[in-house]
C-alpha cells in the first residue's frame, strides 16, 4: 500500500521506517522539498522510501498520516491541499501540546474541541481516524517493548476507514482485540486529553515505555 | 479513624458505607443539616454513621473527603470553613463536569488548572490529595469487580498525607503497589482530564466496571 506521511519528526520517521520495513511504499512529506530530515531519511530508506512536500506526500498516499505537531496540523494539511486529501483515510496521530516558557505543558484545542475534529470539519471529504496519539513513537510500531496486554484507541466517523487503520495497526504488531474503537471523531477529544496524564506517568517512571491497558468486568 | 465526608451523592454515600463497614466513624456532611440523603443514610448506618452540615463533617473528621461535584467543591469547602479544614488530610475525589443542554460534557477548570489545585491554593493549611476520581463509586471500594491488576493514582504536595491516603485505599482492597503516586498536586490536572476518555470508554462498554492498568517495561 502507498502511504503519505505529513510531518518529518520522530513520529513521522518512525512510522515511515516501519511501513517501509513491512513492504509498503512511503513518501515522507515536509513543508519544503529540501527538508533535511525528510531527504536524509529517504536516502537511507531504500527504493520504497521517498521525500517531498506535504502536497507530494498527500498526492502519493492511499492512506495518509498526520504526524505534525497538533498546533500546526491544520496549516500543514492546508498546504497539502484539500483536493489531495479528499476521499482518503487520514490517520491523525497528533497532540496539540503548547509549551510555556515556565515549562508548563497545556493543550490547544482542548475540552470543547480536538485536532481530529478540527481536521474532520475542515476536510469533510477526508476520512479522519484518530489513532496512536496515546503512546511513544517506538512503542507505536513495537508493542512488545511493553509486556502483557495493552491497548490502542481509535475514533472516527467512517467505519471502513477504522477497519483500514486497524489492519495497519495489526501489521505493526497490535492484536486486533487490543484496538478499542471509541466511536465517532468526537471521542478524539478524550484521547487527546490523555496527554497531561501521560506526561505525569512518564515523569514518574523516568521513561516512555509504558501504555494503558483497560481492564473490565467480563 | 474519624472521617468527615463533604457531599452526600453516590460517591459520598458509597465511601461512607465502606468506611463504616471497616470500623471507622463517619460524618456525612451536606449543605443543610436536614438533607434527606444524609439523614436517611445515617439512620441505617448504625452507631458509627452520622449526618450533619459540611462544617460538622469537617470538624468531625481526622481525614476529610471532598465528594462534591467539582463545579461546587470550593463553595462547599468554604461552607465547611478553612479553620476546620486546616492541618487535615483532604482526599479530593471530585470531577468538575459541566453538562450542556446538548448533552456535551466538558470540564471546568481544565488544562491550565484543576479542582485539586484550586482547593490547595485556597486552603494552604490543608493537605490535599487527589485520588479516586478516575473510576466508578462501586469500584472505588471493591476493586475485585474488575479482574486482574489495575491502578489508582494519587497526587499531592504532602508525602505523609499521601501515605495516609494509600493506607485507606489498601483498606478498600487496593494492593499498595497498585497506587501510583504521580507527584505534586499539579498532576491532578492530568487525572481530572482523564474524564472525557473515561466517558468514551463507558459508552463503548455500556457499563462502568472498568479501570486503567498501566503496563510498563521492567
Amino acid at each position: 500500500m502507498r502511504f503519505g506521511i505529513i510531518g518529518t519528526g520522530t513520529v513521522g520517521r518512525t512510522l515511515a521506517a516501519k511501513l517501509v520495513s513491512l513492504g509498503h511504499e512511503v513518501t515522507l512529506g515536509s513543508r519544503t522539498k529540501d527538508n533535511a530530515a525528510a531527504t536524509s531519511w529517504a536516502e537511507q530508506a531504500g527504493p520504497y522510501g521517498h521525500s517531498g512536500t506535504f502536497a507530494d506526500a498527500a498526492a502519493f498516499g492511499d492512506v495518509l498520516i498526520n504526524a505534525t505537531a497538533g498546533t500546526v496540523s491544520l496549516k500543514a494539511l492546508r498546504a497539502a491541499g484539500a483536493e489531495r486529501l479528499a476521499g482518503k483515510v487520514l490517520i491523525d496521530v497528533s497532540n496539540a501540546l503548547v509549551f510555556s516558557p515556565t515549562g508548563e505543558v497545556t493543550l490547544d484545542p482542548v475540552n470543547t474541541d480536538s485536532i481530529a475534529e478540527q481536521i474532520q470539519r475542515e476536510f469533510p471529504d477526508t476520512k479522519v481516524v484518530k489513532a496512536l496519539n496515546t503512546l511513544s513513537a517506538p512503542l507505536m510500531v513495537d508493542p512488545g517493548r511493553v509486556p502483557g496486554e495493552h491497548n490502542l484507541f481509535i475514533a472516527g466517523e467512517d467505519v471502513e476507514a477504522k477497519a483500514t487503520v486497524t489492519a495497519v495497526l495489526e501489521q505493526f504488531g497490535w492484536p486486533a482485540g487490543s484496538v478499542l474503537d471509541l466511536g465517532g471523531v468526537a471521542s478524539a477529544r478524550g484521547m487527546e486529553m490523555l496527554m497531561p496524564f501521560w506526561l505525569s506517568v512518564m515523569r514518574r517512571f523516568g521513561h516512555a515505555d509504558f501504555n494503558y491497558a483497560i481492564r473490565k468486568a467480563d
